[in-house]
């Protein structure tokens, strides 16, 4: 486990300095045009698509040197090899079908950060707005002091004012509600590929184990391989064991309830933290929970 | 779970179609160069190459978006998101490094099954020497059957037959013990990051757990962010799970001890299985285990 406690204190070191190059071209300039408060989501979703691309090609990979296994297996004529080398590579095939799972549903937590980045670049213009006209009065105040104009530019900045605070209450509401979604589904996709992954390792094991690698002597001839159903029947298991899994976590409790316009619906603001729903969550919650949950919300 | 219980069955529809294309270049023109007996071993080595540099990129992104999330949540002036993205950020690059360590895990299987394709490629000219002989002299008997190199031929014959019957039993001893310890390893790895990501996707849903997403309206100031306590305990917590993580795993029992002419060790001749060493095993075998075992090699 990493020591630091904090990535701040080496950032220098880390900030996309590990990340591999790559290559200038027009997606590069895109961010850019960006406005500045959105920008560095827009970069972290950019990166999390090379991360997704990586999982699909190391998946599709995966697939392929099961098959490539399997016909490996077959051309060796030693029954036994071409047995297991099929049933592991059975295996390699579903490991890659997880990581392509993973993949997606790395996808879709990127399209929640997205709707952070979204409200980011659209409350941009609002603060934009306000500190023009806070910069257009200062300067009158000290050019033209007794200007009719100042009257109306101090009404225009209430009135920016106002919209202000309610695009900055949006973008609150909205990043910490989206943020503890996105990394919430994000970890819950952890744990799902490496409950499944684990299970099929395991049990890919115990099919090598039927592979009898005793060493011969030149001209022995090893005893026929009568395993076949025994593989079959591991292969079976792990079938069972995926079929039967579901994901079991902790729920991350979650108090935010959004209108259409990113306000606290009437309920939120009025009803207790114990009616809220939680992420990821699929019954009512306990007695334990709700105490949880209310302590965490408090 | 795939329900087909052999790659064979499907093979024309998996076998590399479902990889990304390569581009043409000098490394794939190399295959040709093999002898045809470590084909597809070569190739399947090269196309696990791909899938390491897809998982070392995966990593080494992931923690690129680590630094860039606690970069982003500082930028907010929201103590809260400041603090848990930057916690979230070292678990993020905690992840990544995990993949990166399995990345590595797979050379270590990517060395172990180079030596089979070596093997491989050493074997073929003693068949090709074998069969070039046969061939003559049956091109002689035809031709000319009083020729008195036949005799010679023969004789040449009896000697490649022997080296043959040499080769190939070092072939079969080393083809089964390594493919067994190859993949014995390659799960193993597997297991070692599924439990290790568990653990982290596990611990930083907790973290999660400590931002509050209650939505605010327009002019409300939230209340002061004061879990950074908690939330440096979850990481502290995390970093004990994973130093106290040990791989537990049943052992994949293995006979095989090889000379160095890939020969059976004199003691392996007359030995008992018990007494043999296993995969990846730590400490003396139970008898529970020694039956196992005894079970799965007879």
């Amino acid at each position: 486990m990493n020591r630091s406690l904090s990535l701040r204190s080496k950032k220098g070191n880390t900030t996309s300095g590990d990340a591999p190059p790559r290559k200038f071209g027009f997606s590069s300039m895109r961010a850019s045009t960006q406005p500045e408060l959105s920008k560095k989501l827009y970069r972290l979703i950019k990166s999390e698509n090379h991360v997704i691309n990586n999982y699909t090609n190391a998946g599709r990979e995966q697939i392929s040197i099961a098959s490539q296994l399997s016909d490996w297996g077959l051309a060796t004529n030693d029954d036994a090899i071409s047995d297991i080398s099929d049933k592991i590579g059975v295996m390699l095939s579903e490991l890659g079908e997880l990581e392509i799972s993973y993949s997606q549903n790395l996808e879709d937590f990127r399209a929640v950060m997205k709707s952070i980045r979204n409200v980011e670049a659209s409350v941009q213009p609002s603060r934009d707005k306000r500190n023009k006209i806070t910069d257009e009065i200062q300067r009158l105040k000290y050019k033209e002091p007794q200007s009719p104009k100042l009257v109306q530019l101090e009404q225009e900045l209430v009135r920016a004012e106002a919209e202000n605070l309610v695009a900055e209450a949006q973008l609150s509401n909205v990043t910490r509600q989206k943020l503890k979604e996105a990394y919430a589904s994000h970890f819950a996709a952890v744990v799902e590929r490496s409950q499944k992954q684990e299970i099929l390792a395991k049990h890919s094991r115990r099919i090598l184990a039927l592979l009898d690698d005793t060493p011969v002597v030149p001209g022995d001839t090893r005893p026929a391989y009568d395993l076949e159903r025994e593989a079959r029947q591991i292969l079976a298991d792990a079938e069972d064991d995926l079929r039967n899994w579901t994901l079991e976590l902790e729920e991350v409790p979650t108090n935010a309830s959004l209108d259409a316009g990113a306000m606290p619906t009437i309920s939120n603001i009025g009803g207790s933290a114990a009616t809220s729903p939680v992420l990821n969550g699929t019954g009512p919650l306990s007695v334990e929970e709700q105490e949880a949950k209310q302590e965490v919300v408090a």
